[in-house]
C-alpha cells in the first residue's frame, strides 16, 4: 500500500477509499493483514492519526476488523457488506484543481445545447399567467399539469400508458430513490446491479435499504440470482446499463417480471432511453408489468442536472402509501419550474430539443467509435443505446487507462470503479461517457 | 362515538383520525374499551370493513390493543407513543370544496404582495448571464453565492455570525428536517414541543428518528424536563412557538443551551422571526452557541410555500458529518432558483418586499386584534411577534368553536388540533394564523 498517492487536501479520505477500494478489487484479500497504523503513516508521509481515523472509518463500516494485540485484517464475505454512503468515488476529489482536455466522466448537458431562451421566455409566461395558484403548496406527489404533461409525453415518445395520477414529481432521482425506500417498508432488502452509478446504491443505503449487489454478466443481472437473492425489489436499468452498457434481453425481461409477481417490486431506471441512437427503445418493463414496476426517469440528462427535475410512475398500491405517508406534506420541486417544464412538453419545445441533442452526440458518437477503433488491442463495445459505450484495452490495467488518459488531459473511470461489490473479469475496461461533449470541442481535441 | 360524522370520501381514514384525537385529548380513557367493529358500523350507518380498517390502523400505530375474544382497547401511555406520519391533521380533507370567506389555517403569501415582476425580471438576469456555471450539478450542500448572500442577510437583519461555508441550502423546512435526522445518527430521540406545527413530529418519525413530545406551557417547554427527557435533540422555535405564540425567556434560553452542551444538539426553528412586528426580534440561541444550535429558516413565509427554498447553519461537526454523507450528491433546489433568490438579497430587493409585507401584515393584525378584543368572553394573547396569535374563548370547547367559525365561513383550528401527546388545559383556543390574508381582503369579510 506504499504506493499510494496521498495528495490533496482530505487525506485520511483518500486512504480510506484507496483501501477500500483494494479490498472490493480483491487486490486485500479476505483475511490479509493491513500495516501497523505507524509503518504505513510513516511510508505514506502522513499522520498517524491519518491512517488512524481511514482505518476507523473502514472498520465503522465492517470492510475490515481488528484483533487485539495482532492488527487489522480484511472482513471475510465483504461483498455482503453496503458500500459506503458516499458514493465509492476516490478519484472525485482529485478533479478539483485539474484541468482536463477531455472528460468522459462528468455528463452535464453542453451549453451550447442548452435551450435558455426558450426556458426563459416560458418561465417569463409562467409568471405573467400566474396568480394566487402559483404561491401554493404543491400537492405532495406534484403539480397536476406537470403531471399530465409527462404522461403524454410518455406515451408519444415511449409507448407507455400511464395514467397522470400516479406520476409523482420529484427533485431528481436520488432524492426519488430515498422516498421509494419508505414505500417499500422498514429497511426493505433491494437487489442493486454491480457495477452500477454509485449513487444509486449509497442512497439506498443513508435511506435505511439494505442492498444486495447482483453481478451483472452478459445480458445484465441473471435473473435466477435475483430469484434466489431474497430481495424485495431490484433495481434496473433494463434498457441500458450504467456502466456496462449491457441490454436486458426479453427472455430475461420475462424472467424478472416472474421475480415480482409474488409481492416483490421492480424499479426501473430509465435514465437514459431517449438517447437510443439508432432503432427504436426498446419496450420498458413498466408496459410489461405496470403493477410490479416503479418506473423512474429524469431530465437530468436531457435537459440539465442542475434543475433537479425528475419523476416516477408507481403501482396502485404504492401510490396509496405514497399518499399516505406524504400527502401532508409538498412537493419540494418549485411550481415555476413544474409549470414551466409542461409548457415545454406541451408546446413540442422539449422534443424539438431532445432532437438537436441527439443529433449532436450521434455525431460525437461517431468519431470517437472511430478514433477507439483506431486504437490498437482495443476493442468497443456500443449497441447504439445511451450516451457511453465501454472500451475494453487488451493487456492494460484500470490504473494503467487512466495514468495514460491523465497523461494525455483526458479524465476517464473504469468498470472497476464502479463496483459496489467484488467482481471479477473487468479489469481494463475504459467507460466513455460522452455526455458533455459536442463535435466542435472533440474536434478540437482530437484533430 | 356514535356522533361522529364520517361526510366526504375516505370514510375509513376519518374515523380513524377522529378515534386517535379522540384517545389523545383524553377523551378515550386508557385501557378504555372500544365498542365492537359492527356494533360501530351500525351506528355509523358505515360497512364493517371501514371500521376494521380503521381498527386495524389504530392498532398498527399503537394507539389501540386487541385482546382476543374480548375486543380493542385503547392502550396504555399512547404520549409515548408516536404520531401518526400523515401529520394529524384530521381537518385537512374537509377543505376541499368548501370555500371559505376567510381563512386562518392556511398561510401563503397573498398574491397581490408576491413580488412577481422583480423575481421574473432576475430570473431572466441568471438565464442570460449565465453560461456553462448553470449547468452544473449544485454542489450539496448549495450554491456558493446564495450561501454568501444568505449570509450577508443573517447578519444584516438578524445579528447572526454565520459563515457561508456551514449554511446548507435545501427544498424547504420539511426537507431539511429529513436531513437533519440523517446527521444526528442511526434513530436518534428528539424532543419535540407539543402543540406543534404537526408536520415537525410527522416528518422527524418518517425519517427514523424517534419523537419525545414536551409540553409548552408560559414560555415554552419546561428545561428540567428537556434535561431528563434522554432526547439527543430538541426541536423549537424559542422566538415564536407555533402554534401556542409562546416565547422563551431569556433564563430558560441559557438552561436549554446547557442541555445540548453533552453532545446534545437544538434545532432552533426561526420560521417567522422576520415578522417581528414591533421591536427588534430576540437573539437566536444559534448565536448563543453556534456549536451545538442548528439554525433553521426558510422562503415559505416571505416568498411562497410553493418555492420550497429553505436553509440551515449547521455546527461544524455536523457541516463535516453532512459533507461525509452527502458531498457526492446534487442539492436538489434547482440552481436557477439559488441564483435568482441570491441576486433578490444582494440587490436589497428582498429586504423592500419584506418591509412592504410587514405593513401589510401589521395593518391586518391591528383590525384583527380590534375585532376579536370585541368579542365577548375573548382574550388574545399577542406579543407582537410572527403571523399568528391565540384567541381564548370562555367556556367554549374546540369543537364549538370550530363549528361557529364554519358557520361563518370561517376557517379555524384550535390549539388541541396540533397535539402530537396528550396535554390538558388547551381547550377552547382558536389558533388565528393571518398570513394569507392583506387588510383590503379582510375589510371586505369584517365591515
Amino acid at each position: 500500500m506504499s504506493y499510494y498517492n496521498l495528495s490533496g487536501k482530505n487525506k485520511y479520505y483518500t486512504l480510506y477509499s484507496l483501501i477500500r477500494g483494494d479490498i472490493l478489487r480483491g487486490k486485500l484479500k479476505e483475511g490479509e493483514r493491513l500495516p501497523s497504523k505507524r509503518g504505513l503513516a510513516a511510508d505514506l508521509g502522513v499522520s498517524v492519526v491519518t491512517v488512524e481515523q481511514a482505518y476507523e472509518q473502514l472498520l465503522a463500516e465492517g470492510y475490515i476488523r481488528s484483533e487485539e494485540r495482532s492488527g487489522y485484517f480484511v472482513e471475510r464475505g465483504v461483498q455482503s457488506f453496503p458500500p459506503p454512503a458516499h458514493g465509492g468515488e476516490p478519484e472525485a476529489e482529485e478533479v478539483e484543481g485539474e484541468r482536463f482536455k477531455l472528460d468522459f466522466v462528468d455528463g452535464r448537458t453542453p451549453e451550447e445545447l442548452f435551450p435558455f431562451s426558450v426556458w426563459a421566455r416560458l418561465f417569463r409566461k409562467v409568471l405573467s399567467d400566474g396568480g394566487e395558484h402559483l404561491l401554493r403548496r404543491v400537492p405532495a406527489d406534484g403539480e397536476p399539469r406537470l403531471k399530465k404533461a409527462i404522461s403524454d409525453y410518455l406515451y408519444r415518445s415511449r409507448g407507455i400508458e400511464a395514467e397522470p395520477k400516479r406520476i409523482v414529481i420529484g427533485a431528481g432521482a436520488e432524492f426519488l430513490y430515498g422516498i421509494i425506500v419508505h414505500l417499500l417498508g422498514v429497511n426493505p432488502k433491494i437487489a442493486v446491479e454491480n457495477p452500477c452509478y454509485t449513487k444509486i446504491s449509497s442512497t439506498y443505503l443513508l435511506s435505511g435499504a439494505k442492498i444486495i449487489p447482483l453481478n451483472v454478466k452478459g445480458g445484465g443481472i441473471c435473473p435466477d440470482e435475483l430469484q434466489n437473492s431474497g430481495a424485495d425489489a431490484v433495481h434496473l436499468s433494463p434498457a441500458h446499463q450504467f456502466p456496462t452498457g449491457e441490454v436486458t434481453p426479453v427472455s430475461n425481461r420475462l424472467k424478472i417480471i416472474n421475480f415480482a409477481r409474488e409481492g416483490r417490486y421492480i424499479i426501473e431506471d430509465d435514465y437514459d432511453s431517449e438517447f437510443r441512437l439508432s432503432g427504436k427503445p426498446l419496450q420498458s418493463l413498466y408496459s410489461l408489468c405496470p403493477d410490479r414496476v416503479i418506473y423512474i426517469n429524469t431530465f437530468s440528462k436531457t435537459l440539465a442536472p442542475s434543475m433537479r427535475l425528475g419523476y416516477m410512475i408507481l403501482p396502485p398500491a404504492l401510490y396509496e402509501k405514497f399518499m399516505q405517508l406524504f400527502s401532508q406534506g409538498a412537493n419540494v420541486v418549485p411550481l415555476f419550474e413544474q409549470l414551466a417544464l409542461a409548457e415545454m412538453l406541451d408546446g413540442g419545445f422539449f422534443e424539438r430539443h431532445l432532437s438537436r441533442l441527439k443529433n449532436s452526440y450521434r455525431e460525437v458518437r461517431q468519431i470517437l467509435t472511430a478514433a477507439f477503433a483506431n486504437e490498437r488491442g482495443c476493442a468497443i463495445s456500443d449497441n447504439g443505446s445511451g450516451l457511453h459505450f465501454v472500451a475494453k484495452i487488451e493487456g492494460a490495467t484500470d490504473d494503467e487507462i487512466k495514468e495514460t488518459a491523465r497523461g494525455r488531459g483526458v479524465r476517464v473511470k473504469c468498470l472497476g470503479d464502479y463496483l459496489i461489490a467484488p467482481a471479477e473479469g473487468l479489469e481494463g475496461c475504459a467507460v466513455i461517457n460522452y455526455s458533455g461533449l459536442t463535435p466542435e470541442r472533440l474536434k478540437k481535441v482530437i484533430y
